[in-house]
């Protein structure tokens, strides 16, 4: 038997979503809360709370189980979590305390892994399965996947793409380090580009974006002045473009992947940026990797959710012995 | 039946060489011959003849297969060279033609794939299922093993490690791109800094080792006398090594291998080098990925020519029912 709905957990550090998901993707119902912040049982207790409310009134044989997606270094063979900087889960069995509150098969896995697997099944890599999602929001992050499978390196990690070096001389990254992706391509170095630029006449596209003003810049009123056709703007993007696309030389030369998918809030929002990364890449990749095409990621903040429902029905499937 | 031989196979764009190799990795005989420029057909010749050298007075039951590394872009599964940029190998399809003049199973693959596995079974990675290796020469290239596995990518490229930008206003890489790795760290670049500390008076021990012939300072010149304990020489390796660091940073975070293994001339020679990636990498690298090792790899030119012996003994063992 194959159950139509799955139930996708998508933990973040901010907000915690749970969708009841059909097979073929369509979210039939979602509830979300904030994160508790009062320690890992209050996120056990916000996740087994969720679940009920979207599966009430569903035979619990029609579901096929539940994907959690942690923002956690995740060992997914021993379905334990090793590491957590934004929550306090390291070491907590999260898996074993949901199952121990309801009927469903459990899943973990990390967050990033899941939302490129959500991509891979239901969005922009459909078909795909050598690929790389690069995620642009507040940090920038990823997963590959490979022979259809996330990739989840010697410990279960996700590929934190976002931490690569693209300038040995560059500035601070918030993880600690410098000169990384993140550092010129995270939402504060975007905003931080746009109130310098809002500082002079040129700027004042930006300025009017974020309501005249200055202090209130944001990484979207940079996206929004640009996307409305604002030169200085522009500029600001073009430029995350063109490091996004040194960036992407390196992954392609290295993994070889087929497709990129380039999402998260702003990567979805700012096409100028994926254009010029995209022509960047192929105009440095090596012979033989300069076609690897490169597109938006379609799902937005849903990607996670419905990840973790398509690995909770994968899970089911090779359970039960049955092949997609 | 388990036989005690393969044939390993490693064309070079400058000389190729051929071992019978035994099961535990020993080199029972080996030969080698400058890699012929006359065309494909003089490159196959080639080969078969040395094939046909080192597996005189053995009976063929006891040969398992021939492995061939190439440089070159390898669709592992159809066993076709997709592109060669050294030699006139592309579209040719050297195993039907080997295969046509021997009695033996041939099996191609990408050369740095090889090293790589050559490591895995023989060398400094022995028992590693996840590791990246770096090879340091006149380029710089490597190989990632993912559970147990050389990693094809979508087409059976090699990793091309040493493509990766690590400085987005870095000098010209032979391979037309600009601030790579190898932009860095291959033997050309060495050798210009080598030159170019050697106009001063504390470049002079870099200057005896290339027999006081400025013309003739090599990247060797300054290992040597780095090796000899001199500031000068010894300054720039570390500053090699700090570059690498920082790209392994990049491979730590996103591929999260057990163990990266360092090799080709360069890697094997300067250990200042490598010891100064390995601090910078540890310094950098996120959290749940600092205490990965990294190696110097111990199998010198011989990596290639036993990774495509262990490749001959898995596929013949694969073909057999076997396991190992």
């Amino acid at each position: 038997m194959r159950p139509n709905y799955a139930v996708g957990v998508d933990v973040g550090g901010t907000r915690t979503a749970v969708g009841l998901v059909e097979r073929k993707g369509r979210i039939v119902k979602d509830v979300m809360c904030l994160t508790p912040k009062a320690g890992p049982f209050a996120v056990v207790d916000a996740i087994i709370d969720l679940i009920e409310e979207v599966t009430q009134g569903i035979t619990p044989s029609e579901i096929a189980g539940v994907g959690i997606g942690l923002p956690a270094q995740v060992d997914f063979h021993k379905q334990s979590i090793e590491f957590c900087t934004n929550l306090p889960l390291a070491g907590v069995d999260v898996r074993a305390l949901v199952m121990s509150r309801n009927k469903y098969e459990i899943t973990i896995d990390n967050d990033g892994n899941l939302a490129a697997f959500g991509e891979a099944r239901y969005g922009a890599a459909k078909g795909a399965r050598h690929f790389l999602m690069v995620t642009l929001g507040t940090g920038v992050g990823g997963g590959i996947f490979i022979n259809g499978e996330p990739y989840r390196g010697s410990r279960g990690v996700g590929a934190e793409v976002g931490h690569v070096v693209v300038d040995v001389d560059g500035p601070p990254c918030p993880c600690g380090g410098t000169g990384h992706l993140e550092s010129f391509l995270g939402r504060p170095a975007i905003a931080a580009a746009g109130t310098e630029a809002a500082k002079g006449f040129m700027g004042h596209a930006i300025l009017a974006a974020a309501g005249g003003d200055a202090s209130a810049i944001k990484a979207e009123s940079v996206i929004t002045a640009a996307n409305g056709g604002d030169e200085a703007a522009t500029k600001i993007l073009v430029e995350c473009g063109e490091v996004l696309g040194r960036g992407l030389v390196g992954f392609v030369n290295v993994l070889n992947p087929q497709l990129v998918v380039v999402g998260g809030g702003v990567g979805e929002s700012a096409p100028m940026l994926v254009e010029r990364a995209t022509a960047v890449m192929q105009g440095e990749a090596l012979a033989g990797r300069k076609d690897v095409r490169v597109v938006q990621a379609v799902l937005g903040n849903d990607a996670g959710l419905l990840g973790a429902a398509a690995l909770a029905f994968d899970e089911h499937d090779s359970r039960e012995g049955l092949h997609r």
